[in-house]
């Protein structure tokens, strides 16, 4: 952190910041410049947050951050890539990992179809929603614990690991019992208490990044999950709030670099939460793995237009075959396969 | 919700579409334009969200909301004003009430002191967190159950009714033994299931919006509470995320005279978290008064620059004493009280 | 600036680093802490931006800016208020100026009725656009020349001074020679070539945010209007571009405070482009004058629902007559007077 | 257009409002459903921007656009793809363009050597700024007309044909004499009088997009363009503004499906001044390219860390040759040619 004094500055000011710095455990690094002195604050730096309040001093302009505040996220303590098994795929190595399924988990019948078909185009994960955060209190809010038997058992019949979404604390152990990755949803990335109980269970965790969430923030979210002994997480870029409508959300590619470079841990993207529209999944899924996505997550529905949510935005089983293919040779000449 | 048919439609796909409509409980009106064939779907409308899974069809363009999707949050079903009363105080009359106190809870003595100088100043509750959703892990979490008995003991040293934050389902019930209203935080808005609980628990809920929520989507959490039997929700404006980043937020004051005119819900905003930096805090609390605010929820640190948590945006006592002696004024300006 | 190295740097990137900011002619000054090797640049700031070019070498990690770039518009150089006098009236001092009229020049009754409305309920003075930048190439343009004209009929009618807009370098000559304040609207803050000519014409110029515009890009703007030797700018906010969608833009009235404390500029507010919407316009003005804005511009028409641009947003007469009384009352209350 | 009128709407109401829409122009069609009565507006289109005004209308709660407001831009008018030829380059075909240079023309030597090198790798293009659009007026403004003359002169170099920026209108025709394709940049993008004198002069204009600008309004941008009789318009995306801090903007490559899906007009992606980072350039060009679009425009600089402007996005040659490398891979696997 480095302190910048306004001008007019006395040595008192100096000598007062210099001594609140070192009472909360800082060592004070002044340097006067022709405009301004500033004091640099050196040390341990997670707990750099609280030197903020200096910022409320008279004397002083501005607090400004020059390190990043996440520490086992971050590619520096950790510079190799993160690669998490589940059921025998990985996550983060060579390989393009596919999650398909539906929205929610409607019914038996709707949930082995989609299953059947993802499983035949080539995704290795089944994805599908039983708890279902929606935005209004008349939409469809999920089977709930039915939605979780019903995706054990369409694991069973096609061997594809699942995931699906917890939404509050108290949930998590059933969940985990019956998923394999345990997806926390935009809305829930900075629900904290969720996250120290997604932490403690240790089961792999897919953290969506939240529709207002910086890449800076959404780190520090993973970094409650790791902090909290849960090595095991995938971040996925599922679309921001922009001004712009043509799009539900903004889905923003830049974050795959961004993340790639600050840490380690795998990317997917969500191409269909992303834009909203299933006329443009096929090409964000592709410009996700173009931009160095580890995997996509693709919402299939075998009638979208009856689909109890997100109809919209779910591709038909054909539809997801023939992009399923369009990724293979994508992959390979990315260097990488699916 | 209007369905817009592609151009080139025939007849078929129109009674296809109308039948969906009538499948789906609603009656269709086609409506034939030169550029295009719109069909209207008529009936009850709390379930309209459906309707948008039509627009997977090859057929249709668009699908477009008419009405606003929230009923007992809306100004059309309940035209009159809500009032809350709260252990005397009423919210949402003639009177503009001023919460105030410390971000977090730190100590008995912080608490006590910023209570009575809250007190003094003549705010009408007491604010203060003791759990606390921090960015980081590393930063100071909240006394939690603690703080709750911290503030407790502080209603009874000054008489102000206490508002204070839950986080998690399981803490509604604690939460609601010690306070007065119970806050629901930015990053809580759509944490479903902790809106649910509230809801059942009756006590007055205040509703702060999310940083990326629009004011159709805050009045359907509110929704979610009044739906759930809780009538007595209180709403608060405390900023946006926006690409400016001189102010930590963009506090929205639109949203003031937007939800007035949309709902009877009382409005309040919170100037502190808006802006981030004290000295924004006393023109942008006018401001909020001015624009229709029923109120105003402040912070006041005794010590800011060794804040645990928002230092940086808290007013010292005498600042919110002179600050309450500009709204008095202001008020009577407005035609209201304080 | 400060140049932030990448851990492991070595005393040749240092020293190379140093040299090069020697060579832009800055001083450096290093400063080595546990993480991270800092290097300030100590010098005249105008030219900083330079600097910047540093990030693309290997072992800078980031450039990070620590004072404001704009000299002449800040109120660090500049402690005391302009104040711009214009016909008689001042802007900038203790009384609040409210400049009122329609979008657009349509007719000579139309402006003549309005303009006359606008002189009696106390306007300062007559807005009204000649040139119009309008979205669609097949939206009404403006009188253009005639709509100049027009003004000018009404100022000698009704002894109110004009402002309107200039949209190309070449026509700010004929605009000068009508208008009493040029302004230059959200969609050219940045059309450089523009500012430069009305930098050379001398007139007042009222410089309206963009609507992605920061507040320090804002003053940038202006900088190069004051750094071309026109002192007489006054600032416009007017809304920005965000995910909300209820108004047309989001009014950022914490803009207000913000430049307010960075800048001795005038501002003032524009709640009818603001919001978008009448009924919105009378809050958001009382609210922009609690925000501590020195003044409004307003949208009156005398039949808004026949407007060629604009209706939507406009009021009508008679309302604006009571909104003035408002504002009266309002501006007595803050220690101003209108 | 669809005008929506208040509960509690008046015959007299539904019959004023419909002569109105008559009065404008237009066919009222009336349809009464249960909770709201709402009438089409029927006929042309273009002007339809007028209905508008009928929002300020007491009994109007609402006016919603159906179709999109440009015509000459539409896909629906134009179905097939706009294929525009500079000097023997097809742009908008199977074969991706890539257009390389530096940010701005700075030396005689330095855009000859950036020229050829992107000559060498493969670029089709080549791209540099005599004109620049600066947000400080103390950064280099560019060379100008000297600037343009170093561009003519690397053109005969390396038969490249360039793309360079004009920012005021009076410029449009020395521009045109030296350049192949003539740029409208972000911050032009709604200058109105500059996009009618390049309509005038006939040259294909690559358009940029705004940094706040909708998909919608680029595309009647375009309009302006195309309707003002020239039809070589050339789309950009180049990132727009958001909360996101760890971009200088977010690149938005949903645009890219979006506006293939609305326009016959090719596309472009600049991921240079989309990140402002070199190191993100290499994969959001990947994902550009993945996304459809149908050529790069990127920033290339022999010393980027001594560059008069955007020295931090620029690759140099080695980089780009390498990117270009990719590209040609990547191009073959979508079914394209580089």
């Amino acid at each position: 952190m480095i302190i910048v004094l306004k001008p007019g500055t006395t040595d008192e000011d100096v000598e007062d910041v210099s001594r609140r710095i070192r009472e909360m455990g800082y060592r004070p690094h002044v340097s006067r410049g022709e405009a301004r002195t500033i004091i640099g604050a050196v040390g341990d730096d997670r707990g750099k947050e609280r030197l903020q309040a200096l910022a409320s001093l008279e004397c002083v302009e501005s607090v400004v951050r020059i390190l990043q505040p996440f520490k086992l996220a971050s590619r520096e303590v950790h510079p190799e890539d993160t690669r998490i098994e589940v059921d025998g795929v990985i996550i983060g190595g060579r390989r393009i990992v596919v999650m398909a399924g539906p929205c929610s988990v409607e019914s038996r019948e709707q949930l082995l179809a989609v299953a059947q078909a993802a499983k035949a185009a080539g995704a290795a994960f089944l994805r599908g929603g039983a708890f279902k955060p929606r935005t209004s209190p008349y939409s469809f809010q999920g089977l709930e614990e039915e939605g979780l038997r019903l995706l054990a058992e369409a694991r069973k019949a096609t061997g594809l690991p699942v995931v699906t979404e917890v939404m509050e604390p108290d949930k998590v152990e059933v969940v985990a019992e019956h998923a394999d990755i345990i997806q926390i949803g935009a809305r829930n990335v900075q629900n904290f208490s969720l996250l120290k109980r997604v932490a403690e269970c240790g089961k792999p965790v897919l953290l969506k990044r939240g529709m207002a969430t910086t890449t800076q923030e959404w780190l520090l979210s993973a970094e409650y999950i790791l902090s909290g002994g849960n090595p095991h997480v995938i971040l996925c870029e599922r679309g921001i709030r922009t001004f712009e409508t043509s799009t539900r959300y903004t889905l923003d590619l830049n974050a795959v670099p961004v993340v790639k470079k600050l840490s380690h841990l795998p990317v997917l993207v969500d191409p269909s939460h992303g834009t909203g529209h299933w006329e443009y999944v096929a090409p964000m899924a592709r410009a996700g793995l173009a931009a160095g996505a580890d995997g996509l997550i693709i919402e299939v529905h075998n009638k979208p237009e009856e689909a109890l949510s997100d109809g919209p935005q779910s591709l038909k089983p054909e539809r997801f075959r023939r992009l399923m293919e369009d990724l293979r040779l994508l992959a390979r000449a990315l260097g990488r396969e699916l």
